[in-house]
């Protein structure tokens, strides 16, 4: 099955629902992390929610939910904002591409001591 | 005067109030632009609060005003999301240190055709 | 098979090969593309390789090539430097796990009207 | 003295050349630091030669250094690439309008525990 947008023609042929749902999954994790890490944190709440949003925006992507834990401010000053770092982001995202639906992740991981994105459950 | 910081003693000890509100809006400004722009638009509104609080979190920031004007989707399917554009970001910020307040802006000027950031008015 | 990376146990276990190697190379697509784009271009020769170097230090990134084209300048003045777009951004990857290769590109596409993140062959 | 950019005119008229090269040096900073944090770094060489070149693609930068130093790895897998953080970047930038030079940094300021945008010296 195929969802008939005018990009498919572009892919390979073989390619499944579950395998397409997984990439693009995977695309929105990687630009989720690389476009907000480092962002100034003023209010918590509404960082999350333009996350989310912006996650829900990406082609295939129906659901987001998007946390940012355990911040600490840096320094003791003016300066002592804080920044969105990998180990307080955490996005958990539903992809669907024809009958195929897919749980992924970020999370910080403490037995490996970074932030992993991972494929946790294909429907 | 001087606001105490202590970063402050890392300065040229000749700048001015006026100077050093300067120097942290223009850090702001080449700030959120760099951190913003491409992020994919869910919701405007969100996205503007986002950019305004992340604005008002950054030292000597003590007003923000932030709108994503004249958008328009690229492609027609699935994939035809907005991404946030140097174009249609508009970003007004006051910047205080001691005595001196700078008003600064980012937007784009149709004569010159790209996104300036300038110094609208120092009080 | 598996490549008995200490990740993997936080990873569905029904996911294939193929489905791991389409998942990495996902992430490094959205991850290039939302890190790199905005960047002021110097020297394009030495922005390209930069973004080949940061997609092979990406887990089971085996090859990558990255081009960027098209580029004008805008304005006319001393602001008119250039800024990395997503039209202007052409990459190339290869990831591999297991016995999987997969092949994958981000281009703009003319019919299109916007750049695509597309799995070209998978191996 | 002005530079005769046609941008200027959208400047406040009381603006000196000292504040015009603080404030175009505030906004490089800014601009670096969030376009670049983050990266995933493959060679450390380029990466640092691409940032420089950005910076000298902007507005009244004649000078930059950069260099990245004190990166770790994190963690012990496949996964354990490096990511350029605010702590191991540092910048050293001069600008020039009209008739002042102006020479700034960014550099972690192990006393304050955060990396500190300052004004080292005005010519």
């Amino acid at each position: 099955m195929s969802e008939g947008d005018p990009g498919d023609k572009y892919f390979d042929s073989s390619i499944s629902d579950r395998e397409r749902a997984i990439f693009e999954g995977g695309i929105t994790l990687g630009a989720l992390y690389h476009q907000f890490i480092g962002t100034p944190i003023g209010d918590k709440e509404t960082l999350e929610s333009a996350i989310e949003e912006s996650a829900l925006s990406q082609p295939y992507i129906i659901e987001s939910d998007v946390k940012i834990v355990e911040i600490e401010k840096e320094g003791r000053s003016q300066y002592s904002y804080t920044e969105l770092s990998g180990k307080s982001l955490q996005i958990s995202l539903i992809s669907k591409y024809g009958e195929a639906k897919v749980e992924m992740e970020l999370r910080e991981i403490p037995e490996l001591d970074y932030p992993l994105m991972l494929v946790k459950k294909i429907f």
